[in-house]
């Protein structure tokens, strides 16, 4: 099934305790999307950069079969920059820069050719610009995923609910599904979030794993612990890419291929978070794919 | 096989943010020897209270199958207390109350219809107490499983270092792992830990599961995501109790058994965080075990 995705593009910088990088390609649509591509050849970009965006970054996204016919370049205009920088153990880190630049207005126009896009990924944005996305389908997407973080709840909550309202799966992790439901039982966290809409709820854990919840059932999926970890940046939306690709190439949208999906988006996040920005994820093999996941699934193996 | 259990037999006093409780039985061996009874009836404790201790908790030790030949008891003294209050989120507590008491000179005295047992189970100690249990035993047992805490990492270090270097099995919290090893990462953490003598290593992470190291393997047993958690106290001596219950039951010693003990060590210790206490721990029957194992198992069962 096609996919469109929509998400930041952008430049990062990064510092963590094993090193530093220059500006390099950030945002959550580039890592959705390259994520996505191990899976399936039919992915639609929608976002905006400035004119000081490097061509070769786009060409990197179109070798892995990204369409960007929907992503604007402003004249004259910068791309959204972040620069962070994470603590010793990687768990936490500090904002150093947001320009905002392009994103400051951006108009998510939806080129003619992504209208027949079955599987929507609302990568985090502000959530009136998901919504946006959401209603300039002409027809309604049969799966919208959703990433948000706590950003928009601090700033945003009935926007961010409106937008909630109307997604099939909602993808926070264990903090956000705390603050956005008021309860600190993942559980009950869950039903109260299922309540406010999706059909599906993803709460990432980090280096914990993920759960998966929905159709009265409950589903996790555990993190490979790494001999090295080097960068996070990007893990959530990496896994979220590998999540909506592997739904897209098995055409089934239900409660047991979403728990394959959460198995093959921790598979690509675990890549990610080896080295730095997307490198991680850009020259990957099918067979390193499939061998990393059954590294998830020999984890958890028990005969009986 | 038989399991010999040593460990604290205390009161303890605790407050979460649900209640509080008096004075009821608690410290590891209680917990240990409760949750081993549901896969094993032949449990021989070794351990040390006043006269102060009531008997009718030492009877319901007995009625879970618990050889009490080796509880001493000491006239006019009094049991080991401990009083701690738990903080809002229930991952974090302080301790109120410290009374040694009767394990100030606690020497520990092994019957001799102990010394056939096959399994010893070393409960958190001092590591030097912990390390007379094992050469107390004419013969070496078949299998010697360890837990500790960072308190004596802190303050017998070279005890310490000495015991886990005759146990098999070493059961430990993600935290103390780091701490001993001196590696953030698990996976490397565990390397340097198995070098320092056990064959097998659990690394638990409470609400986040446990991990088995050994046999140059690596096993990941989710925790239960439950809707209400009353009271962490006595878990991971409960999960041990599990563990070491369900080896003696299956006979058989190696990753395979490790990893089906891990997760009924999981099982027992879901049961205990439901309530206070042992409360939880003191009455199920061999259905409700088996069912709620089950569930552990398909919290990660995927089909592909």
């Amino acid at each position: 099934m096609s996919l469109l995705v929509i998400g930041t593009v952008a430049f990062d910088a990064i510092e963590t305790p094993f090193g530093k990088t220059d500006k390099i390609i950030g945002g959550a649509a580039p890592y959705i999307s390259l994520a996505a591509s191990y899976f399936t050849p039919n992915i639609n970009l929608v976002a905006v950069v400035g004119d000081d965006f490097p061509q070769n970054y786009i060409e990197l996204l179109q070798n892995h079969g990204v369409n960007t016919e929907g992503l604007q370049i402003k004249k004259g205009e910068k791309s959204f920059f972040w620069a962070g920088k994470y603590h010793e153990d990687l768990n936490s880190r500090d904002t150093l820069v947001t320009e905002l630049n392009v994103l400051a207005d951006f108009d998510p126009i939806i080129p003619k050719s992504y209208q027949d896009c079955k599987v929507v990924m609302l990568g985090n944005l502000t959530p009136t610009i998901q919504r946006t996305v959401i209603e300039r389908m002409e027809r309604r997407p049969q799966l919208i995923v959703m990433d948000t973080m706590n950003f928009w709840m601090n700033i945003a909550w009935d926007e961010l609910m409106k937008t909630i309202s109307m997604v099939d799966v909602l993808s926070i992790n264990d903090s956000e599904a705390r603050q956005l439901s008021g309860e600190y039982s993942l559980v009950k966290a869950a039903n109260k979030i299922l309540k406010m809409g999706p059909k599906y709820l993803i709460i990432k854990k980090g280096e914990h794993g993920a759960l998966l919840f929905g159709e009265e059932q409950m589903f996790f999926a555990p993190a490979l612990p790494l001999e090295e970890v080097f960068d996070p940046t990007g893990a959530g939306d990496t896994f979220a890419g590998g999540f909506v690709g592997y739904l897209c190439k098995s055409e089934i949208i239900n409660f047991g291929a979403m728990k394959r999906a959460v198995i093959y988006g921790s598979t690509l996040g675990s890549f990610c978070v080896e080295k730095f920005g997307t490198t991680g994820i850009i020259n990957l093999s099918a067979t390193q794919v499939e061998e990393r996941a059954k590294k998830f699934m020999d984890l958890v193996s028990v005969s009986w």
